[in-house]
């Protein structure tokens, strides 16, 4: 992509609206716009993130067995009734619509796939399967100051699952905790998020949620001192004094995101919906479920939170919009030329290029490109063409090093 | 994928609460799933073929020079009351949210493009772009019963684009009208569409549908008997009786359905927020808009309208959610075998195919394959394995040939 055709500006300022790192950041770089508290725009950029965060989600998704479908923002009151929620879903938006009857707008999709499983489950022989999406939610947050990290309308990833057993629930839900720490892996959140035991609510004694350690986080953790793996939400430290995982009892405290969550819903929403199955003697029983739930704006966001310096963003090489920033030094007709052709090879060997083709001084490029934080630098001046050469740099290492034009393609992959 | 194991269930009559042709079929063949009235999850089978649309869509839009974002569906008063369509758009959903203040649910996004392309916006220099997004609408509609024709929350492509002249904008609009054809085109609507002549508001003496011929459509057009190319939207046939295109006074009049709609906007949103550029001359100017929208889903139900016989659907190749359905007949060790090994031999070959492994009646099997309505069957018996074959045949076909196991690859490609 040529930055000049880019449908983005940079910011030299902080927006005056804005608090969070990643919203400052975001919006600066060109990646996001603030529509009102908590609704954000996707600019080209932003989107382009989004997207690849999204893509590996749903390739994990796909690999646990998981199948993709779509269901509706709207939904209907009876739905919440049937669960007890309408009222007691405290952020649930709420609407009158199509004379005057009542909608919610989907904050979780419970209400909505439970009775749509009851029309695949007639016998024990079509369990188990899992269903997800990637969709909008809306919730009614109170507070919507954090930038991505808490929407008031959000992409997400829920992915549900049915069971005819406890055992065959807890056998899933492992695989895609295991799944889960293979998507923050690839997003470049590994090695600070935690498995984290939080409170479980009906069905079992644990929910787990998977927490990133950051100052920027609403949520403060237990980190067990002896398996450093597993971590205790402050919520239920108090009644939780050994870890669960290792049965350590040292911890450290640290300031997280929630990046992602996994309950075992057991009967709970089956139960009101008459999502039953008939077992191998003919008995009828609850389908027993799980829900699994990750934020890709939230993971968008948190990445930036724990990913950038005083220049900018440093995006993970797996979660940039592009990996290579191509930059043209200078009005000089040989580096237009030269900074040209290479843009075209690297396009045709299908490496992700943003062009900077501006006419604009070297300062200003250099700002902008650490400031957007794609992860390798290559600049194209008379300087570097004297040598027949491009200088690469790592976006977040302070040496440069000059590698000749005709082996730059090999060099980057 | 394993039929087995799809969560997907056909059913053999149709659901009492549908009217419309394409609603029915998508729900007995298990595409789509009712929620409310004018709203539908889409099953495994139902997003794949609207994402096939999208991507469709998207790269066309791509080619034309489109560049994606991703605009929020909680759309501010403010924004609604700038343009006065808070009072005047009729089918606007809206709702109180975060402490008592007013949200529209984008039922277009002309109010948020707008103040967004302010943004990005300073001199002619900057001018022309256009940006284009894939996300979901919401409309008060009065009347649901169209399926997927008319839905109260469906997927729809809006394409803005931003310029410094009316002459540039025509020129960009002609692409656009290039561009849908392709795209209606390649979902196989090419030879039933027509671009149409319609109420044009404010800026343009018309505005342009694309209309394919259905007795499902909502509106009445008139094909000009000349060029055949041409139709006038019934609305302004009265005041407009040649042919706008070769000036042909003789019509055919057929019901259609709107797949797409193309407008020139002119200033009529740029100036109520501003959205101005300094031209060479330093003096500032409205820039000059247009708006283009398909909507995938209303695309998807077209098709099922007017490709469908009384067995089931048809999908066209480059829609089918998968293009081959494989079908074991029969309970033999060795068919088994035999179409698992084809199976794997196929999918490795990045052949889309849907496999039919389930112990059901043959009978059973062809009526759910006719009704799914993929463009191949292929069949695997104890009859065909003794000629070494596999029975081939089109959907839309009457006759079957035998292809040998040995040559089946070389044939499908």
């Amino acid at each position: 992509m040529r930055q000049s055709t880019l449908a983005t500006k940079t910011l030299r300022e902080a927006p005056k609206d804005e608090e969070s790192v990643n919203s400052i950041l975001l919006t600066r770089a060109g990646f996001i716009d603030k529509l009102a508290a908590g609704i954000y725009s996707f600019l080209p950029l932003g989107l382009a993130v989004l997207r690849k965060i999204e893509n590996i989600i749903r390739e994990e998704m796909l690999l646990i067995g998981g199948q993709e479908i779509l269901m509706p923002a709207l939904q209907p009151k009876e739905n919440w009734d049937k669960t007890g929620r309408w009222n007691n879903f405290d952020a649930l938006l709420k609407l009158k619509a199509f004379g005057d009857k009542d909608f919610a707008l989907g904050a979780t999709h419970e209400e909505v796939i439970s009775p749509l499983a009851k029309k695949l489950v007639l016998s024990y022989k079509d369990l188990p399967f899992a269903l997800f999406q990637i969709q909008t939610k809306f919730r009614n947050e109170a507070r919507a100051k954090s930038g991505l990290l808490r929407g008031r309308e959000f992409s997400m990833k829920d992915l549900y699952s049915f069971h005819t057993s406890q055992e065959d629930l807890d056998n899933y839900y492992k695989q895609t905790t295991t799944a889960y720490f293979k998507i923050f892996e690839r997003c470049g959140l590994g090695e600070k998020t935690y498995l984290t035991a939080a409170g479980g609510g009906s069905f079992s004694k644990y929910s787990h949620e998977f927490q990133t350690v950051s100052e920027a986080g609403e949520d403060t953790i237990f980190i067990c001192d002896n398996c450093k793996k597993f971590a205790i939400n402050k919520e239920i430290k108090a009644e939780t004094p050994a870890c669960p995982a290792c049965g350590g009892m040292g911890f450290k405290e640290a300031r997280a995101i929630e990046i992602g969550n996994i309950f075992k819903l057991g009967a709970k929403y089956s139960a009101p919906f008459d999502l039953k199955f008939k077992d191998q003697n003919g008995q009828e029983q609850n389908v027993i479920m799980g829900c699994y739930g990750i934020g890709p704006g939230r993971v968008m966001g948190t990445i930036v939170e724990i990913s950038h310096d005083d220049k900018g963003i440093i995006w993970p090489e797996n979660i940039a919009p592009y990996k290579y920033h191509l930059i043209a030094l200078g009005d000089d007709a040989n580096v237009k030329k030269e900074a040209d052709a290479l843009y075209e090879k690297l396009t045709k060997e299908n490496l992700e290029v943003l062009y900077d083709d501006r006419s604009l001084p070297a300062g200003q490029k250099f700002a902008e490109a650490d400031l957007i934080g794609l992860p390798y630098r290559l600049v194209v001046s008379a300087k570097t063409l004297k040598e027949k050469s491009v200088e690469l740099k790592k976006r977040d290492a302070a040496k440069t090093e000059l590698v000749e034009l005709s082996k730059i393609v090999q060099a980057l992959k």
